[in-house]
């Protein structure tokens, strides 16, 4: 059938049905850096984009027995639909999983999701009207800012310094809100092992943080996908610890064990996760039973807190080839050093901006992620994430040095051209543009 | 924390944060026949009420020799994040199983979603505002339904008969809706094998549904999770076959595969496909890979053409077995005869109430779905989707034989109560109301 004839919600030459969107869809926007992903995706590129996990350290047969046993025992109930809110057994085996986090919670509170990210979708779609605000750390976990921005949401940010979210600054960004008129709906936080920060909140000033949402009747959506991964010292107990009635809280078998399998969870009060299950269900009527089925079998089998351990020593050990190669190479740059998790984030001279500088560092083939990505503000321009979790020690060396050429060929541009003390840029959209999902 | 001390967002007793939701909350409510299905779950129960694939009809060693295959040759890609629009070789294939029902594409406009139920999510996501109208055939898929109610649209339903969506009606309704001044976003249309009619859209038809789609500038998202599970006559082939602008086309392996892997598809026109890749991304990052790496193997390995006319061969079995059992049991009630596909569409001797009748029915060890569960205006009453996917054929006339029991008891009670001509019944809310999603 041919375009002549139609008579179009009125289109135009890219799209016949650019008019028949919704509202909500214009804060769906590709990411003005994701060509460049593409080609930082380059085998010779050393990526310190990306928020891939290293598998690898995962051993197969441990996999293979989990498909095996699930074949042999339960074949057909992994390959037929499930209920909405998850597997019963695997919900009871992720109390295990919280509880080393200091969680105590029943199974009937547990709804298993496609991966933590869909728990984020569904209680997004659940609480946000267009014109609500969400506050949460600046910067902030990329998709999850596009998912509250496709909800048409505002984002509020509130500072970290070393010891994670600043307290008083949360109560003056609330204060100035509420002065507005402005509708708070919850605090988005990644208490533990920030991402993109790499800094956690103080065990002190988590109380504080609770009270604080609990005196100006905000839900606290804490997001934990880091929590078991520390290089030495256990970090201070989840949020959720503290407060079952004011938190939901979402974790993920995506670090800790695989992300190809896509399974998350949620731990919601009563009333949310009924809500949480039937939106599930809307979604996508049941998460896979066969992906959930194979995680259950690990757990039973596998010694998965020893492969936990694993995890632990492969990340610290490259979290330390970058701080050290980071004090060799750049010690014009600062940066946060994290103490479990992913990531690193650094802070250029002042003078350069790490948007602008991305074309160069991937000719120089290295990659990492613009500051910028992280905020919904402009913030971000001095700053970069650098990930150590899935490029080797050596790949990290590699990485580093490459990135100070860039930042030194940079200066040193700068400084011929000097005047203006800033290079040219272009001006922020104000969306939260998402870099593919591997490199996020 | 105890509740002392919190200032809510004005809550209520049972859930503090009620006052938090979004509007579009409201539309997600449990079906008030929830808790029946779970009591006819039970194993002495008949279900006719489900629309699970009979998955113990697919041999063990075919998943068994994927899974070798996925973990030997793909391991570490099986297991890590992947592309939002998933994985380019699973997308060549899904060509292939297009191509059976007449349609030319390109991989590139598919896209991978999580069960086709997660396409239709994502695409309304993308296309509804509050108050728009989505027309569908009446009755239609229930969870359909509530992911429209969800978005806060509203469902304008157009008659079938034994072929399929009635075009007169559907121009009729289209007129009607434009003088009220509705904004109608698509027409939601499942042409073959209904879900829950039964019925397929004629072969003449389909172009006539298409031209006044095109002629009133509406999109057509056309649902075809069983177009291959003929009984024996191949059907039309698919809408997308006749116009690649104006439709977008959801395809799964559910029914034809297993439904635990959650592995469905959309194909979309470019721009379109554009955006449900990023709303997809934001929704869960990326498809399972290892699902889909499992799947495309299968593909890969097995005779899964063979495969299917196995699945075919059950099904029509248990087709006959349902229908032959009607004439013996239920000569005074009429039903669709389809060709394909899970349903057939009986309609009650008019007195009869299937809602109210269903406790009765359960409690004689056997279900089925109220046809009211199909319709958002109360339509329905008198009918109801009896399924034969699932139990086997001396199972289904068991269960037919008991349903005329209940029919017949029920016809009884109102003879010797004669006078008024109808049993008592509760309103119906407006809403739809999904059961939970194995039975849907």
């Amino acid at each position: 059938m041919s375009e002549q004839g139609r008579t179009p919600a009125p289109g135009n030459n890219l799209d016949p049905w650019y008019s028949s969107y919704a509202a909500r869809a214009a804060g769906l926007a590709a990411s003005e850096v994701r060509a460049l992903f593409a080609v930082a995706s380059r085998p010779e590129v050393v990526s310190l984009a990306g928020g891939m996990p290293y598998v690898s350290a995962l051993p197969d047969d441990l996999i293979r027995s989990a498909l095996d046993r699930v074949m042999t025992e339960q074949g057909p109930t992994a390959l037929q639909y499930g209920s909405g809110q998850g597997v019963p057994a695997l919900r009871e085996q992720i109390l295990d999983v919280m509880a080393l986090e200091g969680i105590n919670a029943s199974a009937s509170d547990v709804i298993v999701t496609t991966g933590s990210q869909h728990a984020l979708e569904l209680f997004s779609k659940l609480f946000l009207d267009p014109g609500d605000v969400v506050i949460s750390e600046g910067p902030s976990y990329v998709t999850a800012m596009v998912i509250f921005k496709s909800y048409q949401a505002e984002v509020a940010h509130v500072p970290m310094d070393d010891d994670g979210l600043q307290p008083e600054a949360l109560r003056e960004r609330i204060a100035n809100l509420k002065a507005q008129g402005k509708r708070i709906k919850f605090l988005y936080t990644i208490p533990t092992f920030h991402n993109p920060a790499g800094v956690t909140l103080a065990a002190q000033r988590r109380a504080e943080i609770l009270e604080i949402a609990k005196e100006n009747g905000i839900l606290v959506l804490e997001d934990n996908p880091y929590g078991l991964l520390y290089f030495d010292k256990q970090p201070p107990n989840a949020l959720r610890s503290l407060d079952e009635d004011g938190v939901v809280y979402l974790g993920t078998f995506s670090k800790t064990l695989a992300p190809g399998f896509r399974v998350g969870w949620a731990l919601a009060p009563h009333a949310i996760r009924e809500k949480l299950i039937l939106a599930n269900e809307a979604a996508i009527l049941c998460p896979s039973s066969f992906s959930q089925l194979v995680i259950s079998e690990y757990l039973t089998q596998a010694d998965w807190k020893g492969q936990i351990d694993t995890f632990r020593g492969v990340y610290k050990e490259r979290k330390e080839a970058m701080i050290s190669s980071l004090k060799e190479y750049l010690p014009g740059c600062t940066w946060t050093n994290p103490t479990g998790g992913f990531y690193v984030w650094l802070t250029l001279p002042e003078e350069l901006d790490s948007k602008a500088m991305l074309p160069r560092a991937v000719k120089e083939l290295v990659a990492y992620t613009p500051g910028t990505a992280f905020y919904g503000d402009g913030g971000g321009r001095q700053n970069m994430r650098i990930s150590f979790c899935y490029p080797t020690p050596e790949q990290i060396r590699v990485g580093i040095r490459r990135l100070a050429n860039v930042v030194n060929g940079e200066l040193d541009l700068l400084h011929t051209f000097s005047g203006s003390g800033r290079l040219p840029d272009s001006p922020s959209s104000g969306r939260y543009n998402a870099p593919p999902p591997d490199l996020s």
